[in-house]
């Protein structure tokens, strides 16, 4: 095991919150003394088993806790789940059975292993205590928070203050997720920013019920591809992590410009010093972004399905990219030649105005020549009017081969 | 069975609230037309078995519904009695057993049979169905409520408002107190003015529930002996039904004059008419505030103990009263007469300076003398020094004898 600083040096990184961080080197110092791993919790709702790589944030801090030989622990949130909006409000939350909540699960822990170790990962429902526990012991669990501190969570403020409604059911979601890591006696629970709030509350149930509370650690929410919401499933701005490498490619092609080095810190997880210096880079004009986008997007699918489909990814994106810059209109250029075909190298002085063979041949091994989106590099390749092929020599000239 | 109207007239004596009444007439007209009596329930919190003539306003309203052929279900709240207070900060409400709650209830239920038909009471107790509640189950009832409804309870309000703490299974209660609505269907829910929230809870779970919601009855709340506080055993300004006829009728004649007709109406249950006039009689003056105390105290023994022993407290009360009047300081009057012994009659010309004999008979006869705070009556009586008797004379002549 690594020194508590050595640990804390690792657990610290890209962390927003860390709270508090003298419990954690205590729980480090014991568990460095001990041997004994610590216990680091996760709260998942089953619902929606696509693991996309804003999930990866956390799965990622998660792995390193792993490597750093401690036990994560991955609560599937059952319970609630299989309650579904008892309101009838939401038609988005519809009752789950054990069935589903179990293949959601089981699905949610096959996709996550692409990031977590398994043979470290415990996986628990939380169905197990919470469907146990009677109304007096809900009530004994309820009486030890208050309705004030509940109504300090943002969208609680936000929805009283507002006037919209909030079922006292709400009240114990937050608390149930509490009871959980009372259930699992965790040292540490892991979050977005966003579960700041509900992790805090775990702090505290834990401590009402004598137990040792857990820490807090919060990451970043990665903004989706759209570059304005969080990544989400609903909103359509995510890459999951079962994504195809030319849709994860894609996908990542996509982003503006401004989520490049958030990417890089988040997705790909690089060091700080080569974010910072690609910040400095882009900001200064000596990076082009669309180089620092492929080189991301490269990243993205080598973390999840291997270099070689990245660079199959990144192949294939420049084929599409090639062809999605055809022009709307491109002219024909008709082959007179009797026999319907001709070689590459004379082609393109008579039809792309080339002022030489020479010309010629310099573009097409250098790769500025594409047949149908397809570089071809030799010279001698023979082109046929009867495909109709579409040909592009350098940047801007365009023809289309048609048969006399 | 009376007809709508006539319980109508007799439903809505005395009531603060009676909501809403268009759907009591319709369950009053289907109770007449099947012959099948109401269920009226009346909530207790089994910790505080001393019923006092407070409750008796509530009480006799059920009674009113037994006597017009209705079913009233006592529900005692032994399951959260049985929890206490979870958060250990109130040291007043520690939890009780199965046995105290069983205790409690039998006692009070043996107080209230004083004024309640036994016959027509059913008790319940609400562990009966909040125990068996799981916590999906707690959760749906609690989705049927919002928080912001439930912070409009005054007290809570005061409270949030305030900065005070409410622990988040208080909102839990006034859902259970509820939910024992939809357990029992009860047509009716009555209770004091302040139980008004609680019960328009219970009519909207119930209706949430797929329940025909009930009425709800409210009674006004009897201030206490002291005139500004509500009457409550832990505020010491109450008159417990088990009291004897004595401290009945002490604590009765002990309130403030501007209590006298609101005793008279909801302690006594005195007709509208007779209670309106007492009113003007008191205000004009042409009624004594004491004559008409003692009425009403009379009143409330009689309908707990009876007239006889009513007849009795009064004129015990009547001596107590006299001897409190006794001034600090009583001068000594020494018999002279060899006899140590004199004659009422020829006593009081000398000792308390009456004009003549026959002044003195009448005073005698009138009953305006007391003899050691016993009145005499006869002119004859003998009154001995030895005994060292206290005399009174007419309202300001106060004298011990004493001998040579």
């Amino acid at each position: 095991m690594l020194s508590v600083v050595d640990q804390l040096a690792i657990i610290r990184t890209n962390v927003v919150d860390l709270l508090p961080e003298e419990d954690l080197v205590r729980k480090l110092e014991r568990s460095v003394a001990t041997g004994k791993p610590l216990t680091i919790k996760l709260g998942l709702d089953p619902s929606r088993p696509d693991i996309h790589i804003g999930h990866g944030v956390v799965l990622n801090k998660l792995r390193q806790f792993q490597d750093l030989g401690h036990k994560v622990v991955l609560i599937i949130g059952d319970f609630t789940a299989m309650i579904g909006d008892p309101t009838g409000k939401s038609k988005t939350r519809p009752a789950l059975t054990l069935e589903e909540t179990r293949e959601n699960g089981k699905t949610y822990v096959d996709q996550a292993s692409v990031i977590l170790d398994r043979d470290k990962t415990e996986i628990r429902y939380n169905s197990e205590w919470l469907d146990a526990l009677s109304f007096k012991e809900v009530i004994a669990l309820s009486a030890k928070y208050t309705v004030a501190q509940l109504l300090e969570r943002d969208d609680f403020t936000k929805r009283y203050r507002g006037g919209e409604p909030i079922s006292v059911h709400e009240f114990l979601y937050p608390l149930s997720q509490a009871y959980d890591s009372v259930a699992i006696q965790s040292d540490i629970e892991i979050g977005g920013t966003d579960q700041k709030f509900n992790l805090l509350v775990g702090r505290e149930i834990m401590r009402a019920y004598g137990h040792e509370p857990q820490c807090i650690l919060t990451m970043p929410i990665l903004e989706g591809t759209d570059g304005v919401e969080k990544m989400s499933k609903s909103l359509g701005n995510y890459i999951a992590v079962t994504d195809s490498p030319k849709d994860m490619f894609g996908k990542t092609m996509s982003i503006p410009d401004t989520l490049i080095t958030r990417y890089l810190q988040y997705a790909c997880y690089a060091p700080t010093d080569e974010v910072a210096s690609l910040g400095l880079a882009l900001s200064e004009g000596t990076a082009h972004p669309r180089n620092a986008k492929v080189d991301v997007a490269k990243r993205i699918v080598a973390r999840y399905h291997g270099q070689d489909a990245a660079d199959e990814a990144f192949a294939e994106f420049e084929r599409v990219f090639v062809k999605k810059d055809e022009p709307d209109e491109i002219p024909d250029w008709t082959m007179t030649d009797p026999s319907g075909s001709m070689k590459l190298i004379d082609l393109l002085p008579v039809a792309a105005g080339l002022a030489s063979k020479s010309e010629a041949r310099r573009l097409i091994t250098q790769g500025g020549v594409r047949v149908n989106g397809e570089q071809v590099k030799d010279p001698e390749a023979t082109i046929s009017a009867a495909d109709q092929p579409v040909v592009r020599a350098g940047k801007l000239k365009w023809f289309r081969v048609i048969p006399q």
